[in-house]
């Protein structure tokens, strides 16, 4: 009965570097490529956008652990180390010999795991003698986490929330303004981009792609502004990492190791986090985990989309990234994983993909919240509705693990929470949701505007 | 700069027996009475409403500690011990001298204290083979609490929910159904109760005291259905006395004492676990905390109501508790910290405020937000409604100790987060709140009547 349920570190016992993965790939992820010179980028070719440092994570393939500046460290510590939770009564639920883990990022004060890139972000800035900051948001996690960084970095922040979530989500627009940024509708009047997409199609709900070309043409127009990106990009990934990194440690406290590290997959920053580090137990041969990347039905870049370089937004601002990708004229359909809504997969993950290290599955919507109803009604926990595609992988492979009477051993990563998506439930309850999945047409037609 | 700020202690330090205060204080509350034949309640004549253990910790004036089953402390494990954090970022922008914790119960996967007593409660209920329970909820806290505690020990529910709070807060709905419980607006057609005040009056928004008399009228009238509350009575308080048992050994661990403890009140549970565990010491002479209860000034029964006998609901269903208490029929405002909004203060509490053990202090809405935004914008968390006014309290305690130079160690309890009333953030950001005060003619009309 008194199985161990919950495995704390304690605060001196937060990582002081982050895992750079670039730096122990057999195979380096492709540059990134100016869309006009062609030539590949260098972090000074970012520093218009980025914050210098950033710029320079971004392009390091040689350093494989970076240091955790002690500002950064600081505020981690209002919420790291965050738990690694053994989900017992999920596993009695489901009758199975595998042993379910989850890393909890719910418990950060933002509710997901984003506050772990924000603050090393707006830190950064700081350091450059930014003041203005702009970014994108899709269900607004990542809004809100650098809403809260930039206050508590000094900062002042513009967030473009895509449409259909700033309509969704009403609350996680309230949380960026209570923590003091501005937010717009995406599209939006205020550029050149959004103006273009609402005069060509006045019904747009708005896509990731779309705001961040509004977030970066706000930021390159505006005096002592950067901007800041949630995903997709290697310094994102990289901080990330603090997620593995503790979970390392943790899975030691219980004594096991993990056959499969699953991560819902958006633009790849909460999978990434949580793979990466035992990821390099696997490259010296002395570990063989499966890391499994969980994306929706409705948006299957890594599933059914291509390798090549394409645009991270939707106009076309950005360098052109390696990428595996739908097409940056994608728009996914209004599910209510929000951040998952995105065309494209980071340049680390989709070369680890094509070298076999990262398998993909889809879920489609129904399942994904059959599989969060299940996790409240046993661990309690209301998981955002992109965290649901985690666990519904995590839950398919506990079952076949029953029906292979294997023990196995599953670590998940638990995004974040669902507390400002409980519209989403509310529809799920009443029958109101629908899958949907993308068809191979709409695939092919996307992908060769690219 | 790296000051410490979590205190976390390991799960083996999770209590395992809670405080029952009346069985060390010097002048015992009084006891409850029937109101038809007047005469002292036993356990036994709770029986019909309560689970029975939970009818003898209600009457239980002798056992200082009362065991906490495993089955319930392995439930705890979820998501305690909970954080005791030192609010740096907040004292520095008080600029205080002032050491300020806060225990942070909001980390529990409902969001606030109250799963400290759904789960015991949930558990005795089972134990007896009780199949079916009703409750009544507030703001919703206390509702989302015992919908997953009746989940996680098999039990069936109903909740009635203050009709203005299932109007302002309906994620807080969505939440309970999530977990499977039955939600019903409250005054409903379901009861005598509820139709006789829809009736009387076709507008009423709703009320605690009217949501309590219908589900102890539905319990009455189940087959093997019991009824549950969450706060007021003597064993709800000694269920949550785990905050202060745990936030006991912190401030240890912070190497610190509390010279003020702090809670919001509504009708005292999250304000009795904080504050219980430390005042046994007060009760020796070796220490001397101030306690300080924070009320809305639009619902002040500790510091303008009166002490006597009165039902602890609206229609009059339960037995008559002594209490200060603003009448029965009182019904607050419709300010946003809906868990505040009741009549009366449990027995205990109220003696200790009669021996001046307690303090109270009244605060307004929009000191109580201007609060709330300052801890989101500096701690990050964003606070429930309720617990706003145990950080306007705090505030003003650490500017009080500003004003005199002194270094005082303020402890106030986090009772919950705010995730599910950002309604209420953003009427406050957009200047539509306002503040109600209680005038003197309202509570001597509505006292008169008790």
């Amino acid at each position: 009965m008194s199985k161990r349920k919950r495995f704390m570190l304690p605060e001196t016992e937060i990582p002081t570097q982050w895992y750079n993965i670039t730096a122990e790939m057999k195979n380096k992820p492709l540059p990134m490529i100016n869309p006009q010179t062609k030539e590949e980028l260098k972090a000074e070719d970012l520093f218009p956008l980025f914050a210098e440092e950033l710029s320079r994570q971004e392009v390091n393939q040689t350093d494989t652990w970076i240091d955790i500046p002690d500002e950064v460290r600081d505020k981690y510590k209002i919420y790291r180390p965050t738990p690694l939770v053994r989900a017992t009564e999920l596993e009695k639920a489901l009758d199975t010999p595998a042993h379910i883990y989850f890393k909890n990022e719910s418990v950060s004060p933002v509710g997901s795991h984003k506050l772990n890139s924000a603050l090393p972000q707006a830190y950064y800035n700081k350091v450059d003698g930014t003041t203005n900051i702009t970014t994108e948001t899709g269900a607004g996690q990542w809004g809100t986490a650098l809403a809260f960084a930039a206050k508590a970095f000094g900062l002042e922040l513009a967030v473009y929330m895509v449409k259909i979530s700033y309509e969704q989500k009403p609350y996680r627009r309230s949380l960026m303004q209570t923590w003091g940024a501005q937010v717009i509708a995406s599209p939006s009047m205020s550029t050149k981009a959004g103006r273009k997409i609402i005069t060509d199609h006045p019904n747009y709900q708005g896509s990731l792609g779309t705001a961040i070309s509004e977030a970066i043409e706000l930021a390159m127009q505006t005096e002592n502004c950067k901007y800041a990106l949630g995903s997709v990009l290697n310094h994102v990934s990289l901080h990330q990492t603090i997620i593995g990194l503790e979970a390392e440690k943790q899975m030691e406290m219980a004594d096991e190791y993990p056959d499969i590290v699953i991560g819902c997959f958006g633009g790849g920053s909460n999978f990434s986090g949580i793979s990466f580090p035992f990821m390099r137990h696997n490259f010296t041969g002395e570990k063989k985990t499966r890391f499994v990347a969980a994306e929706p039905a409705s948006c299957p870049k890594l599933t059914k989309g291509e390798f090549k370089y394409d645009f991270g937004d939707e106009t076309g601002y950005t360098p052109l990234i390696p990428m595996f990708t739908l097409g940056h004229k994608f728009t996914p359909a209004n599910i209510h994983a929000g951040g998952l809504r995105y065309h494209g997969a980071g340049s680390i993950v989709s070369q680890l993909l094509k070298d076999g290290y990262i398998e993909a599955v889809d879920i489609k919507q129904l399942d994904s919240f059959n599989a969060g109803v299940l996790f409240a009604r046993t661990e309690g926990i209301v998981p955002a509705p992109e965290s649901n595609h985690a666990i519904a992988a995590a839950i398919n492979e506990a079952l076949k693990a029953k029906e292979e009477g294997k023990k196995k051993v599953i670590l998940f990563n638990l995004s974040g929470h669902g507390f400002v998506d409980m519209s989403a439930y509310d529809q799920f309850l009443a029958g109101d949701l629908t899958n949907h999945v993308v068809s191979d047409e709409d695939i092919s037609k996307f992908l060769t505007e690219v």
